[in-house]
């Protein structure tokens, strides 16, 4: 086994060219569905509204009966009773000339009207409707199709679901859909310095922290953590974790293992059960990353340090466990901030570097702080606002440059 | 009851002014806190790592014995031992001048020991190390309090918790810790034409999709939607569902309503009960909403549009419900994405315009194309990738301008 380091890039096309997508689905109610993937795509089963439909109050006409009204002469008709919301005004007598009838926002129209003229550009005396403005056909009127047409795309299958997609679903009346499977993502801790947080540390022990930042950032994701707790170094019981996680997971992380010795232990195991496509990025932090495939899924050995391991979680696992899981969208945080850097970052030409950063506000512009801490040091990203990509063709930034934070 | 409208920065402001961060909290296990708001200010109970720790694979020795080493002329140490992961290097006994002693990434720095020399710059002989260059007090050393000092401030009360806060709580091994109780928001919807979406629709009927829009934003914020399902068109009826939501609930979301009866009907409600401070703000769409005070629980009218309740949520709503909920953090999506406008958009000046737009990606560069359709329409929010904010001193933006859209 002989590896050379791949830029993050290169790293990630090899890896997503891997990596097939969960094709199980399961069918959910949609006031459910928060986040999670479709299946296929989702036509519209019917017109939305379904009905012609006033975007105004006021008295739904013949567009042709207010033609030439004005201030200074006005046009009356004939107020021929009242549209309730809700009513279905399709039994209605068909409007005729020189006839209005009231209606309010949201109200259908009657047979023969084809627009509204709002209550404000017009008078009531008795039932006489004085009209000032003239309104051209579909003025104020919603059509019955305008939301979305019967048999209309209304979302492409890998699509993740927001809140305003759930408005969509449910407004043409559908109440159940096809979605994905979520993604099952085993999680192994590896090394002997670590305890559970909740037990009592001894001297040179630490608190597998790991674990926990893993499984939250997997949460996020909409995926399902399956945790198989702190394994020893030692090679057979990594072994045996890790078939084990394959054997009930979509795709296994192995956590931890920052020696050589647990980095070269969890190597040749994946090479003996899989694959490895990569063994080493060019980014910092997060150098010693691990991608292998056993049969269809993916497994990741993570860098030890609990920064590295959650940059390179937001950078190249995410990635990969959302093309595993069937979304079409592979980044996770698109969400970004413009700032000016407070100081000048140097950076080494060809590696991607991820920058913790402060950010402030001052008199309404966003200032980032770069943080400078060890990577082991889980306070510098708790402390931190966002992360300052450093592409690899960029020699760094200088004091007071615009740069774009991605938030976290 | 005269009410000018007001801008969104106004009616912000008088609105956030009124209302007071809940108070009650709860201690809930750290591995469950994603999301929650900090009660209190959390403080490290502990040194983290607590012990002197290598940040690399290699040797601890004396600094000192290294100086002036070089491929020249290496210095010699005598090995004296290999540190274990997780062992208590504190019972060894103290590293004398002269010796050095294996140790892996992680492990715990023995007594006299000062730097750790990297396993790259040395050979092993038997038990003779072989240095070839000096290594200065303190390299590769991660100092016992460098992550944390005991008594630091961790997180500060009010800070709504990430994956990496996790992280940083649990390394130092708080594994409960109190946070503020989650918001219970009571949601209400009007409307004589409203049916639930799982009911058969007639003519001149539509589904009711608002009150889940709704309740999908407020999950997004982490609180707690209580729904009280669809109220017909009656003072009487509307004023019930009111009581029972403030004797309830934190806060009251009236959604729907969009005809001038609903919102008549629901002003007199809620000046009733209590206050009302904003009537009507110069946002597009968005413009028919109302704030209230019943007591210390804020009531919110919201328009009856889908598109126009969800935007004026998230400008409006969000910030309330969030200072209600004790955050710090007013804003809710701070996601932005620079692109290039595909059109030119004109806006009225003097008033605040939140246009949807469709982000593509062309050539590396996102453009942003606005969608135009009524706010009636669902579906133009569901193929929007996002909102291009317009503030009310901007009288809209050219073709190919660069603007900042904020995600949803």
């Amino acid at each position: 086994m002989f590896f050379n380091t791949l830029s993050l890039d290169e790293a990630l096309e090899i890896s997503l060219s891997k990596v097939n997508a969960l094709r199980q689905s399961e069918t959910i109610n949609v006031k459910n569905i928060m986040g999670r993937i479709l299946a296929a795509d989702v036509f519209s089963p019917e017109n939305l509204p379904g009905f012609d439909r006033s975007s105004m109050d006021g008295y739904a006409v013949l567009a042709e009966d207010t033609y030439g009204a004005s201030e200074a002469s006005p046009k009356e008709l004939k107020l021929v009773g009242r549209i309730e919301m809700g009513q279905d005004a399709s039994t209605l007598p068909t409007l005729k000339n020189g006839e209005a009838i009231g209606i309010s926002t949201g109200g259908m129209l009657p047979p023969g009207a084809d627009a509204i003229v709002i209550i404000e550009e017009t008078e009531l005396e008795n039932d006489c409707l004085v009209v000032f403005k003239p309104a051209a056909p579909g003025t104020a009127v919603i059509r019955a199709d305008e939301d979305f047409k019967e048999g209309e795309l209304i979302l492409p299958a890998g699509h993740k679901i927001r809140a305003q997609d759930i408005g969509a679903l449910l407004g043409v009346g559908i109440t159940q859909t096809e979605v994905l499977t979520q993604l099952q993502v085993g999680v192994i801790s590896t090394g002997d310095e670590l305890v559970p947080p909740e037990k009592k540390v001894t001297l040179g022990q630490v608190r597998d922290i790991n674990s926990y930042t893993t499984t939250a950032q997997i949460y996020e994701l909409n995926a399902t953590p399956i945790s198989y707790g702190i394994v020893v170094d030692q090679r057979k019981q990594l072994a045996d974790a890790v078939s084990q996680a394959l054997a009930e997971c979509d795709a296994v992380l192995i956590s931890g293992g920052s020696s050589v010795g647990v980095r070269d232990a969890t190597m040749d195991i994946l090479d003996h059960m899989g694959e490895v496509f990569v063994h080493g990025i060019r980014v910092a932090p997060g150098k010693p990353t691990i991608f292998a495939m056993c049969g269809d899924k993916p497994v990741i050995g993570l860098p030890g340090n609990p920064v590295s391991s959650m940059i390179v979680f937001e950078i190249f696992v995410a990635p990969i466990l959302l093309k595993r899981s069937g979304s079409t969208q592979l980044k996770k945080f698109p969400a970004q901030v413009r700032a000016i850097l407070g100081k000048s970052i140097p950076s080494a030409r060809g590696r991607d570097d991820f920058v913790r950063v402060k950010l402030s506000e001052q008199g309404g512009v966003t200032h980032a702080e770069p943080i400078y801490a060890h990577s082991n040091n889980i306070s510098s990203l708790s402390k931190a606002d966002g992360i300052l990509p450093i592409p690899a063709d960029v020699e760094g930034f200088a004091r007071e440059e615009h740069v774009v934070v991605e938030l976290w």
